[in-house]
């Protein structure tokens, strides 16, 4: 299952605010399926435009955050009624919805903005928001299945924990992970070697802080024993010390 | 002066690493203009290719932050070349700096790869890369001016110094920030008329921790004057509590 997630606002970018949801959507989305691409982008309809083309059809499930309310800089509805033609209109369940929230949080002020607020993309069904006054949307745009969500981290949050049932959880694949004492430079060839023999994949991720050290992930669906064994023995024989960090190379 | 930032690396979207090239790019980039589109993207050379395309002739600037090692995960140079059909050749300029960087650190390791690490994009000028080995790359493609830069953050952050230079400054854009002491939902009208009215922008940021107060901010070329008393003697006259919390509202 391949997950974008694109996070809508101004406010990240321009450094006024750092962003929480990214870090709320990995902790969740941990045993679901890897998030493949990370987009933040400004409270901009062109661009927003933009970026929901681009991911559309790319990925099984995009999730966006932020842009739902009310004041002028809330774009999100309005960018994927034109990025994909479709209507804005009056959604019964949207309206039950954010009538429910309104009494919850005593939200005297958001009656005069009710009819706006009941307002969805026509064909999407609309979300719960335990935690907020605005409901999200879930809607299915060719092959890709679109959530749209608040930006509020706890509103964020809370849609979160109730669409996630919705989510097959993806195999995990097979994956060994090591802490190598030495420069990377002297890992290429063996590491070249290992995806080229045993067909799985490598990554590398030098030190960037002092204490660290070097990472290197064996994984995949090809000959992961075979290739561990090979790495193992190739740093053995060089006598550069290394630890398996893994908990098994099993899934 | 519009910029994009992609920052190449499973690592972040794994969550194996927090990013830093972000907050640094942010801190250089502050008076050059705005970051208008941050996307983290996987090693994977099919993804990151379409991202080039994708942030091609939409941005003046594009910065990429990783991936141009020698471990196969590295995909960087070889997702330019084929996204754009530019050979990858032995380049001289480039061959001198490394040469000089593997001196300067010591790295005896590298020389068995300086072949490799002396390979640029065919109409690429190399970068100098004072804290590392491999050297950045900068290319113009079409409208858009790509700087190729290792992810590595202190080498990031050495790059984006030299290649500041490079950025002409934009003209800032006048803006009044404010802290209001309410409720979002009861100030979308005033936004409206001030963006109606007056042809100025606004921006409303709702606090997300305890102790922060709503920020509203009025910017843009229109009547921002006139919008700012208007918003003010609004709020006066409804008495909410705000305060300015810009130095001035001149650029």
């Amino acid at each position: 299952m391949r997950i974008a997630l694109i996070i809508i606002g101004d406010e990240i970018l321009d450094g006024l605010r750092e962003d929480e949801n990214f870090r709320v959507a990995k902790k969740y989305l941990k045993n679901k399926g890897s998030l493949d691409l990370l987009i933040f982008v400004r409270d901009n309809l062109n661009e927003l435009k933009r970026v929901l083309n681009f991911v559309k059809n790319s990925f099984d499930i995009v999730l966006t955050s932020g842009g739902l309310g009310l004041t002028p800089d809330d774009i999100t509805l309005r960018a994927f009624s034109e990025a994909f033609n479709l209507p804005l209109a009056k959604n019964e369940k949207k309206l039950e919805i954010v009538k429910k929230n309104i009494e919850r949080v005593n939200a005297i002020q958001y009656t005069n903005f009710i009819d706006e607020l009941s307002e969805g993309l026509s064909g999407s069904t609309p979300i719960e928001n335990p935690k907020g006054v605005a409901a999200g949307e879930k809607i299915k745009i060719e092959n890709t299945t679109f959530y749209i969500l608040p930006g509020v981290p706890k509103e964020f949050e809370a849609i979160l924990k109730i669409i996630l049932t919705d989510f097959t959880s993806n195999k995990r694949i097979n994956k060994v992970e090591y802490e190598v004492d030495e420069k990377e430079a002297r890992l290429i060839k063996v590491l070249r070697e290992v995806e080229y023999n045993f067909n799985v994949k490598t990554a590398s991720y030098p030190p960037i802080h002092e204490k660290e050290k070097l990472k290197i992930i064996l994984y995949g669906n090809g000959w992961l024993k075979e290739a561990k064994d090979y790495f193992e023995n190739t740093l053995k024989n060089a006598k550069i010390p290394f630890k398996e960090i893994s908990p098994s190379h099993t899934s």
